[in-house]
């Protein structure tokens, strides 16, 4: 059980939960919530998870899938190389005998695909389109492709798990601390964010268990600091920041503001405070300001280990965060000159921190009208169906559940 | 599926196995075997899960107990230190909070407990006491204490953990792995070992994932030798030699030998080849033989990172292994002298390996009265049981599944 929640507005923010065993016993605790597994398992038939995939090892791609429990679907968006070595039909060819195996559904598609970008095109959603009319580089744009693809599934939840994860029982338990936060929501609109117990680093020839990564506390820092000074009280509830690993109701997803960049997810909390906070100017959701967006934070038991990105990243993901907090409709001048101190080594001077760019709510675009498009036209879009070989050809019919095999 | 099974006399040791679907959906496949949940459950209820213990971090220990599935019982056997400080103290500390939480049942001891020794020396087994009949320190007698304590507890399976894992995720699996393992077993005699995909060491500042440690390559080629040279056709099936992580059934327990020393794990070949194999002379054991015994050897699908022991450990362990194949009643001529070839450097000129000491089978043994002894006189014993609070005082009343608490 979360000790405190910091209310905020509509915003919910729940302090930090401690995962205290994986496979309870069902026993009652005052200070404990015990998830059955029964619960859990309904929460995984409804939940797609979304993996960005961008020349990731495939080995590493391949326990990531293994691990993620059979009960949910799957939606591999991959901007991997095509050109020189075509990474991504190694993807697909992975992914297709995976799915031969364990029967599990399973989507991919490419980043980069035309008829993706005519897709978004079609249905009137350019934000995300550059100039040649293709999706453009970036995460946050295959985040989005991702969860277009799971509400064309009529999935309710939506979370998202990296392909470079060293560790797939970590991975697992990430899905399942998802389906648990959404087991503890009492809002259709609500986030699970993952605070990773550790994050080991090679420092010095041994492992070095890490408790924070820089960017993160800095981020923590400044979000903490951007709702402090709007409330007058000092909190640090916020430890998810930047939370890679986090899953939301498709209902929050439809309504939510999406940073590009490396921003995205600290961005979920400015857009929040922004949009649903007490000083919100005006609602345009009032559905979800009458139900209360809640956010979990969840400690998981695992360590996260994962492939090591260079300084030039961890500069970007600093720079990101920070100017999401910059450009914050509650940002006041005291907030603004400690923004700029902590970045004085990342900006020139006195050059200012950009406006973040920023792709508006996916709630308005025709899901399945988007799908069909694809289902029609795309080249590298997959959809290999739970218990059944590849049918995307099939297009309509729903074999869910059935157990025709393709080999 | 195991895709070979070699057959040595009673001894059925199947090829390697993989895990490919951490929670499988249940359908079928040809190439692989699905194993439900409900079939996994039944057996985690039957089994315990022994953790040897010997001044590891504590927070490595209580991250190890978060990970066993509550249905399992948990046997924390304690060689820690007692006397400056007392970390078995600081241990059961830690148990007894867990407990709190959880309310899984948890059993723990420590080895140099006097009435331990006097257990032992009471019901007839002192092969593991030293001249002040104070059980001997070494992994392999706790793991015993260990069995004792599962068979008291009327389990049908028993399996071992290590306390020094980083990755609670994998422990889980293990325990999974194993419960699959005896789900798929046709014989009252089995035991199921695990081979890790991969066992991460640093190498200059980063991160390599070793398919093989050098001590468990050159085991396993010995071992396989060992069964070349007895069936006169070259095999490499073992390749689980060292397999720290393995467990058995109490019926597979109870007639076995356990080698002390860093060689309990390759003895459990060459005891089962000795006393089961083609050439073996009188057949102690005819209902196992008739029965015969089914080894598993299963992939993890996690890595395995745990605490790097020194170099000495490593030797200790190659001359420990090695020696198992020098002793055994199958080795020939041709062998020892290989045995001694890759010895060399470890051993003195001339110097020949040393006799493995060998612990006898442990069946005999009065396990009940073996606890009833300890519940009455040890300090160092409790029992906490499923659902409740510290009841080791109770003795008898079986009070598992109630939700009675202490707190």
């Amino acid at each position: 059980m979360p000790r405190r929640t910091e209310i905020f507005g509509s915003v919910k923010i729940h302090e930090l939960q401690r995962i205290l065993k994986l496979d309870s016993g069902g026993f009652e605790n005052p200070r404990a919530k015990d998830v059955s597994f029964e619960e859990i398992k309904d929460i995984l038939r409804r939940l797609a998870i979304v993996i960005p995939v961008k020349d990731e090892k495939i080995h590493l791609l391949d326990g990531v899938l293994r691990a993620i429990p059979f009960d949910c679907s799957v939606i591999v968006v991959s901007n991997s190389e095509r050109e020189n070595h075509d990474i991504y039909k190694m993807e697909q060819d992975m992914i297709t005998k995976f799915h031969e195996l364990t029967q599990q559904e399973i989507l991919c598609i490419h980043q980069k695909d035309p008829e993706l970008g005519f897709a978004f095109y079609d249905t009137g959603y350019d934000y995300l389109l550059d100039k040649d009319d293709l999706v453009r580089d970036g995460k946050s744009e295959g985040m989005i492709i991702g969860m277009l693809l799971a509400k064309s599934l009529g999935k309710d939840f939506i979370g998202f798990a990296d392909a470079d994860n060293y560790i797939p029982g970590s991975v697992r338990e990430y899905v399942m601390d998802y389906a648990a936060g959404f087991c503890m929501s009492e809002s259709p609109y609500s986030m699970v964010r993952l605070h990773w117990r550790y994050k080991p680093k090679v420092v010095e020839d041994r492992l070095y268990f890490k408790k924070w990564g820089r960017v993160s506390e800095t981020t923590n820092k400044f979000l903490n600091l951007l709702l402090s000074t709007s409330t007058g009280f000092e909190t640090g509830v916020v430890i998810t920041g930047n939370a890679g690993e986090h899953a939301m109701t498709i209902k929050l997803a439809d309504i939510m503001s999406y940073s590009t960049g490396f921003s995205i997810e600290p961005y979920h909390f400015v857009y929040l405070f922004d949009e649903f906070g007490l000083k919100a100017e005006k609602i345009s959701y009032p559905d979800a300001a009458n139900e209360g967006i809640e956010i979990f934070q969840i400690e998981t038991l695992n360590p996260h280990l994962h492939e090591e990105k260079g300084e030039e990243h961890i500069k970007n993901m600093l720079l990101g965060s920070l100017c999401t907090v910059y450009n914050s409709k509650l940002c006041n001048d005291y907030v603004r000159s400690k923004v700029l101190e902590e970045l004085r080594d990342i900006l020139d001077m006195w050059e200012k921190p950009k406006a973040n760019i920023v792709m508006p709510p996916i709630g308005g675009i025709d899901a399945s009208r988007f799908t069909k498009l694809l289902e029609s036209n795309s080249e590298t879009y997959v959809w290999f169906k739970q218990g059944t070989g590849i049918e995307s050809e099939l297009g309509e019919e729903d074999l869910k559940g059935e157990s025709i095999r393709s080999v």
